[in-house]
């Protein structure tokens, strides 16, 4: 992970990729092995409890993508980014901002997510 | 400190604080004795650096205040606001977005800025 702009286009893309195995990849890819996620409804720490929470999700909203919204702006080893979340070709039914944490090699180290717009 | 809003409530009056004496007592309230604050701009580690890179602010904003514009949203230990910061009686210079994780004692154990309009 060389930049931002990099990272945070393979989170947005891990959330959307539902073959188990490449989505399994792209967390690990992702995030540190350490990594740990957190907004008001789910939670997760290390690659495999991650998968499994983004896995949840995408059965809780079948056929829905997510797509950057703003961002990502970044600072120092911090970044914010906002994202949509759509059912094909419909207006988005939820939306949030999420700040990260990177580590030194540029995963993702850490994530808070807020919610925007609820689904 | 019990809730969100107080802790960003007295966050926001420290920034306004500038009496030297009140100001430094006003961080020690607000932030955790090992907190951390990071921003474009600035970082500070601990209620001294934190105390006197607020000072700094104050002397480069003479006659500015910081408010509250959107927030607190929080969640667990977590929690985001925006604000804005103007000079009396005019329309702000600036505006930043703050996500923060608080210490158990419900202080502020971590700031992360980002700037949403750049003096």
């Amino acid at each position: 992970m060389t930049n931002t702009t990099t990272v945070v286009d393979c989170y947005i893309a891990t959330w959307n990729e539902r073959d188990p195995e490449a989505r399994r990849a792209l967390v690990a890819t992702t995030f540190a092995h350490d990594a740990d996620y957190l907004d008001p409804q789910m939670s997760g720490r290390g690659i495999e409890e991650i998968d499994a929470m983004i896995a949840a999700a995408q059965q809780q909203f079948p056929n829905h993508t997510f797509a950057l919204s703003a961002g990502p702006d970044g600072h120092n080893d911090r970044v914010r980014f906002s994202w949509l979340l759509a059912p094909a070709g419909e207006a988005a039914i939820a939306a949030g901002t999420d700040f990260a944490l990177l580590a030194p090699d540029g995963r993702i180290q850490s994530v808070t997510g807020f919610h925007d717009l609820v689904a």
